[in-house]
């Protein structure tokens, strides 16, 4: 799918959300979840495999497109131009539903151990996806490692920055995390 | 601690780390890891709050040597002259018995998604734990953050590198460590 579903999925994935920042992770069941989005259990079962598995749904969705993106910059892209395609195009998988549900996912996530081991391995996935998509353009690996590692940062900079926001501005996420990745890039050129 | 203590603890991580290899994270009790270090459980509850937290036993010692060598490295270091310094600083916490941990702890995490998070969240916290150290000497947050990522993938290929070798040629991981941040800090020249 590109965008969430809008439909029970998304109403999963926010009563989900909302129940881990109210009694916590551990103490939310899938029973709970599915009361509050108005669905039953099986509804809950077809669309995810546990409660856990609700929190990567976007992940595989995210791995494909920031690889396709990469897969597709023109030839004479540098490795930071390919990681830029890929952050676009995943970026256009995300609507006003996942910029509204940024504040919610941080709160959740702060307050379990598991929430933020399940987001750092999302991370890890995020960037192995890049760093394929790179090295399969024949960017050679301390390369594709550090630039999938620019590109993991900027996506996460560029989301914060956007769910943040009141959306009025009617501004993207693409435009987010393409400004945090230039301000990685010229972040560079300090390190020493 | 400086280094593993010689005797119970480190005898528990070995027995702990086999055992997941072995049979699996799930599957492997504390009984079982006591039993195979040869200590009785009540021993393992001294040393550990339970088999997850085995695995996190190296990140607080990590993470604290991580930062003194940042905060204590001179005055006009660059940022990552001053993750060199922690760099460093961190490997003199590892010996021979850390190095050969590293291929079975490799195999038993590549063997569960639960280890998988566990790690994932171990490099989240010691790039924390480095971009702090990073802002407190007064650098701005972008570089902060990418100085400490680099500073993580160094130590992880550095330990990668140091712990797939046989130890023979008796080097230090802080070599392996420093040499992989210099790579990385080449490669910053190609990103492009």
């Amino acid at each position: 799918m590109g965008r969430w579903e809008p439909g029970a999925t998304q109403r999963l994935v926010v009563a989900a959300v909302d129940l881990f920042t109210e009694q916590g992770y551990d103490a939310t069941t899938v029973a709970q979840i599915a009361e509050r989005a108005g669905v039953t259990k099986s509804t809950f079962f077809r669309h995810f495999s546990d409660k856990r598995e609700l929190l990567v749904a976007g992940q595989e969705t995210l791995s494909r497109l920031l690889a396709e993106g990469i897969a597709e910059a023109p030839a004479d892209a540098s490795p930071l131009e390919a990681v830029a395609g890929g952050l676009e195009r995943a970026s256009t998988a995300m609507g006003p539903a996942n910029r509204e549900l940024g504040p919610r996912l941080k709160a959740a996530v702060a307050a379990s151990t598991e929430l933020q081991e399940r987001d750092a391995l999302k991370s890890v996935g995020l960037a192995a996806a890049m760093t394929a998509a790179l090295v399969a353009r024949g960017v050679p690996d301390p390369t594709a490692h550090l630039a999938s590692e620019l590109g993991v940062l900027a996506f996460k900079r560029g989301y914060a920055a956007w769910s943040e926001g009141d959306g009025e501005d009617g501004s993207e996420l693409a435009e987010h995390s393409l400004a945090a990745l230039a301000e990685l890039r010229a972040a560079t050129a300090s390190l020493g």
